[in-house]
């Protein structure tokens, strides 16, 4: 089919949405992007959404087919593992993946900037401050208000709502026919605080680490940015106590961190007014379908928007680009077959990481503050490296692994999970573990796949 | 605290919200109902919405408190059991419960009119045609369109959100802050028929039973009516075949009838013109939380929407009504207090009626038709003849036993299932079921709770 008259219409200049005007643009259509925001390049303060995030190999893999990659890599700084700080400020390093692999902390603003630029160079038009007030799906078209409130209505050969967890394009839709939908906020929201760099741009913290100061019930995190500053981020209950509900005079945002985060403290000068200023923002799981109707569907956050304790959001919404444009590929531009496959066979995925990316708030919060939960990693770890394609960890799976699909991952892991319980309950394991028969674990794991 | 000169108003003149403006206007409040629909009580069409209902115990205790069970009991008629129909036209009769109960088969139209009229007897001012457009729940205040477009905002006290499973409050709720929503279709939808009355008002079929043909994967269902005729519906997969999708020639609606349910059938003189023109209607699980913002919360459907299987949507929502008011009475009508206490307390028996209720689909349309299961209730009701109170079955604690929380039900439901199905592996248990050792097994469930 051929692709250089058909107009495609994108709501939403974010990540994924300028991603996948790129790949589309290359595919040689006509694609227009509707962003309700402004122009993020005149105007980069961007309230209540992380600045900084952690670009995995699944990212990078997209951003390799559209000839970004380098160039992304180049303004990302490597993680190379976790970095636990005690109370007592104690430090305990935790390897991701095996020596050489890590994971990219990388300017949200900037990587967005890159992409509009990249896409608008290849032939997109971009379209800011433009509010979707209506999709008609039968007709491909949208209704959109501009800033002097003038509304208009265009039709497209497609439509796609890549506008985010609070998508416009998927509010149409809910009202449709036999729309399934949920959301579903966690206990926790999440502030981001500030770290600044020291003298002529050094780290305070070891630079080349994801920061976490577990507390069981909550965490805060740390990820370098290039200039030596770290953004922080706190997680924590709106409710209870402690929550940002206790947290209400600055004395008592001072005792708190102090008290709880003490070596963090001393380094962060604007505490007070950083925690005043910035919202405590919700955290959010979106799961919908159908993503697709006729030729409107939904991709990224709008279709399944997670939280944010895999880093793996805007890396999922990356990959859905990937895999899209690899069905366009298959089936020669006919949407009507790519569409409905893409749905089927990317919805398991987005379900699975959702949960993997639930649960593993637990993990960062409170067991990598755990010796027992440390080991059963280490030994996992070994057996890695002794059977690298027989026994792969959840995380890099998850991480390091573009050709395990989330939902492989997930069930895979269910099964190491078993098997590595009976493990960790062996008598003595603690002093014994190198002696393990690393073989036969690795191959009771196969038996079961 | 006073109530007299406290304002409420209440969203959706339906089954529930009609009888909670009965309570509240019976405890001193003044309350306004608004209605997006007309006047039912003038236009007694209503597109989409199932003619009749079952009304049992759990229904029936609120109607008597608002002195109403007598006059509705007199229009409803009884139903003592479920009457199978196979493909040969052969009837198997499976009681509901013990000798002398039964639910009730009732005309929504009829009850709801009842309950308005009754309400309005008793002060509450009933406005129809008006569209809620917005709520403000910090104000406590309603914005509503007129039949005219014209839009007034005025403020209560309390405002109620009863107006069904796509509620406008809920919605206005929907867009604030962390706000958990779900929305579930399942794949089949409904389609009314119907069974004309024979001469004279007799009935074709039995007059006192709920009529069941099962399926497998479908069914059909019928209802008495008090004319001699039965609303039939037909729970049928909107896709695959077959399913609605398959049936769009009058052949093949007319030799799908015939051949699948061929007693039913020959009563169906209007089958063809009914099924082209009523609609295909879907049937959704709605969940939510939180139900309460400040003084405005939801009830009934818009709070808890469940499918129609175990004929408790308005069961469940008329004790909600009965169980708001007694908080209110508790709490002395402070609202502050009771409203939180009651979303506390019934939502988790609204999750699980809505759990029970599509397990019960299986039920209907499945299970109804074998013998191990109709044996397996069998042996339940024995029990509960022989242990009134230690051993009531599910069916009965949820539809006869308004004193159990559904969530209660739930709970032991599942212990019973675990004894069930020990009792139904003992070799030539069809044979020697009248020998078992009741007691003891009665004995197993009181151990387990």
């Amino acid at each position: 089919m051929a692709t250089a008259n058909k107009a495609i219409a994108i709501a939403g200049a974010g990540l994924v949405g300028s991603l996948l005007a790129l790949y589309l643009s290359k595919r040689g259509y006509k694609v227009s992007v509707f962003e309700r925001r402004a122009d993020m390049r005149k105007n980069t303060l961007q309230a209540g959404r992380s600045i900084n995030l952690a670009l995995s190999t699944r990212g990078l893999k997209a951003l390799e087919e559209v000839g970004l990659a380098d160039a992304i890599k180049k303004v990302a700084i490597p993680m190379h593992g976790r970095m636990m700080h005690d109370l007592q400020g104690n430090l305990t390093f935790q390897p991701y993946g095996k020596e050489g692999q890590f994971i990219n902390s990388i300017s949200r603003s900037d990587l967005n900037i890159v992409l509009i630029n990249k896409a608008e160079a290849s032939g997109v038009s971009f379209h800011f401050n433009q509010r979707i007030t209506h999709v008609d799906t039968d007709k491909t078209s949208i209704t959109i208000m501009s800033p002097e409130n003038h509304i208009s209505t265009h039709t497209f050969d497609v439509v796609v709502g890549a506008d985010g967890a609070f998508s416009a394009v998927r509010q149409t839709m809910q009202f449709s026919e036999r729309f399934n939908f949920s959301q579903e906020y966690i206990e926790h929201g999440y502030k981001e605080l500030h770290i600044p760099a020291g003298i002529a741009g050094a780290f305070h913290l070891e630079k080349k680490a994801l920061h976490i100061w577990p507390r069981q019930s909550f965490m805060m995190i740390a990820l370098p940015n290039p200039d030596g500053s770290f953004t922080c981020t706190l997680f924590f209950p709106f409710e209870g106590s402690p929550s940002f509900a206790t947290l209400t005079s600055d004395r008592a945002i001072e005792d708190f961190f102090k008290t709880t985060f003490p070596d963090a403290a001393k380094l962060m000068p604007s505490l007070l007014d950083d925690f005043n200023r910035n919202p405590a923002s919700s955290l959010v799981t979106v799961k919908c379908s159908p993503w697709v109707r006729n030729k409107t569907f939904l991709i990224g956050d709008a279709a399944h928007a997670i939280v944010p304790f895999y880093g793996q959001g805007m890396n999922a919404g990356f990959e859905d680009c990937r895999i899209l444009n690899a069905l366009l590929d298959k089936h020669h531009d006919h949407w009507d077959i790519a569409l409905p496959e893409f749905q089927k066979q990317r919805k398991p995925d987005a379900d699975a990481i959702a949960k993997l990316a639930l649960d593993n708030f637990v993990e960062m919060r409170d067991l990598v503050a755990d010796a027992d939960f440390l080991l059963r990693k280490k030994i996992e770890a070994k057996l890695h490296t002794l059977y690298p394609k027989k026994w792969i960890p959840l995380y890099s799976m998850v991480t390091f692994h573009d050709h395990v699909r989330y939902s492989e991952a997930y069930t895979i892991s269910r099964l190491q999970t078993k098997i590595m319980n009976e493990v960790m309950s062996r008598p003595g394991i603690q002093d014994q573990w190198e002696s393990l028969d690393f073989k036969a674990i690795a191959e009771s794991l196969q038996r079961e796949l």
